[in-house]
């Protein structure tokens, strides 16, 4: 197969993992007979020096003529005392908006090895295997007014939904649990909020056309528990943009390495951008040191979902798992008896392991 | 000094460990010399069933009577399928709107020989000793509009605060931080909300009149991972309703011991509502083995915050320690070599240690 796939580096650790992830798919292509295209746009900080704003046209006129995007990380303490429209960030919310990738997916499963470096004990941890589905273009990201008031004496933000936004990340959410364990939990605050209350109907009403899968409502605040307390007993989560950046966040540390998690941002075609969970981390950029795994990572989610190669991403994945199991790590995670690499020793381990 | 206290027992075990309570604020009277009398008043399910309302009028006057309130908790299976208005917890946000108890006050600290009960690392969380601040009567949960629209087609729910709601909350915010290790987190979601940034405006004024506090200013989805990955770096945490209702959430389950929790929410007066963070159990209502103790540290709070009986609060606090240091504990929780009791033994044993 022939795909052509948009990078885009953005700032701090950004370029680094994003070229090994590069590496990764071009050794996939060579593997198995795809031709895969790059090009480089700039997003974020890297935007902002270059072209003023932090979503140059010709980044999301890129993005929407490629079969899919796969993006570093944004930010850095550069831009952080920029005004709301010159920040990092609003390339990221702007790109999501864009290309209307509503639904984000963001699995966490532990690594055996990397255990250890959880904060919970390992018994509360060890045999979690979630998927947060987080809607990512409406809800209080992105509801009208957002605007102060009465000379500034006032502000609102506002939490809207069509309900069709609700249906179709409700229903992307059953789909992925019917490939998984066939739970699903809805999480919303229908207690306080009539946006949850039409939330939980929708999931009423959708479920129906999933018999198979077993549901649950759960309170946002009894699920922030729960993660904790138990995150085992999760297999897919819904729920809204923001309670859904908490809780994804939340999760994302239960298994000691938020440095391996990918994740994934979808439209309704299967068109997706795929970006690790972590952020830039400026203080170690352009030393080649920086963990390029849950990039290679996204890249696999990318082969899954949006290209369908299951094997190949099955092969990205099972090659990472074999370089933690052999005890390599980088510096940002610890094995114990095992080898620390830099970014570019870890990247060619998971190539070498992969055309094994 | 004489003091008038209204009980709202509530649903489930809330009548258990209120009237626990009540035995424990006797006792303080009797040694201190003080007057204390009580008058007990349906709210929730039980007024549901007794008034057809979950908040009957004679609540609120009697409350707003009175020189506190120590509630137990609302909820149960039994209403969990009535229409919204006929809902327990419409009760928990009537008197809070009612009486504008503007300021939910939620300490989390560990008890030595509970912590191996907690899901996190016994050195993770160990030297943790925080308080939430949570901003009760605004924000998410108040907001107008919040309704269907287009014939059911769309939803909104309103993020709202006036300007002087915000500084109100900070300022209490900063208070705490002064009687304690003098550090605020200001948590928000500056980056995409406008109320988040007309927030952090606020505490960067506010900040300026307390020269001895170090303020920080923390996105509320790193709050959620760092509450997990170090939660003794925080001191005193202020935010919003609805994110003070998750992060409090899920900082309540760190050091393993929920059923020790207690809570005050308080007015510009310094009149307030004490209860435990723990809900109404309804599993084991009536059979007299509820935990009392959060609910007891909840009336110690109320003579710390309400009635400045700083020294009465501590003798509650300190009996409640030793009771837990000479092994004693509830069903709810465990200490190895230590003897399970019931609510009336615990709660005589406490009375019994503050005399002494
Ligand atoms: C950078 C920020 C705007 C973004 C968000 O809140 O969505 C980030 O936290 C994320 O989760 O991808
Ligand atoms: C019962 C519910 C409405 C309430 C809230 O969300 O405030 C509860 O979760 C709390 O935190 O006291």
């Amino acid at each position: 197969m022939k795909k052509h796939i948009v990078l885009l580096p953005g700032d701090g650790i950004g370029m680094e993992v994003t070229l090994a992830a590069k590496d990764v798919l071009e050794a996939v292509a060579e593997e198995f007979d795809h031709t895969f295209t790059f090009e480089s746009k700039d997003i974020g900080g890297s935007a902002i020096n270059n072209h003023g704003t932090p979503l140059p046209e010709e980044t999301t006129s890129a993005c929407r003529n490629a079969d899919a995007v796969l993006l570093g990380a944004v930010g850095g303490p550069e831009w952080d005392n920029n005004p709301s429209h010159l920040r990092p960030e609003k390339g990221l919310l702007g790109i999501r908006k864009e290309l209307n990738l509503f639904a984000n997916l963001r699995p966490v499963k532990g690594f055996s090895n990397l255990l250890h470096a959880s904060p919970l004990k390992r018994e509360v941890v060890e045999d979690s295997d979630l998927l947060i589905v987080r809607e990512l273009t409406g809800g209080l990201y992105f509801g009208t007014p957002s605007e102060r008031r009465n000379n500034g004496q006032s502000v609102v933000d506002t939490l809207a939904y069509e309900r069709h936004e609700i249906e179709r990340i409700v229903r992307r959410s059953f789909d992925a649990a019917m490939l998984r364990r066939k739970h699903l939990t809805s999480v919303d605050k229908a207690n306080v909020l009539e946006s949850s209350k039409m939330w939980r109907e929708v999931v009423e009403e959708i479920k129906e056309d999933y018999p198979q899968v077993t549901v649950e409502h759960m309170l946002v605040d009894a699920a922030a528990m729960k993660l904790i307390t138990n995150p085992a007993q999760f297999d897919v989560l819904v729920t809204e943009n923001m309670f859904g950046d908490i809780l994804s966040d939340e999760a994302s540390v239960l298994t000691g390495s938020l440095g391996m998690l990918p994740s994934a941002s979808m439209n309704e075609k299967g068109f997706g951008l795929y970006e690790p969970v972590h952020g830039s981390a400026p203080d170690i950029a352009g030393q080649g040191i920086a963990n390029p795994l849950a990039t290679i990572l996204s890249a696999a989610l990318m082969l899954r979902h949006s290209f369908h190669m299951e094997h190949e991403a099955q092969r990205i994945e099972s090659a990472v798992n074999q370089a933690l199991e052999q005890g390599y790590h980088t510096s940002d995670l610890h094995i114990p008896g095992g080898s620390r690499v830099d970014t570019d020793k870890m990247t060619h381990l998971v190539i070498d392991l992969l055309k094994a």
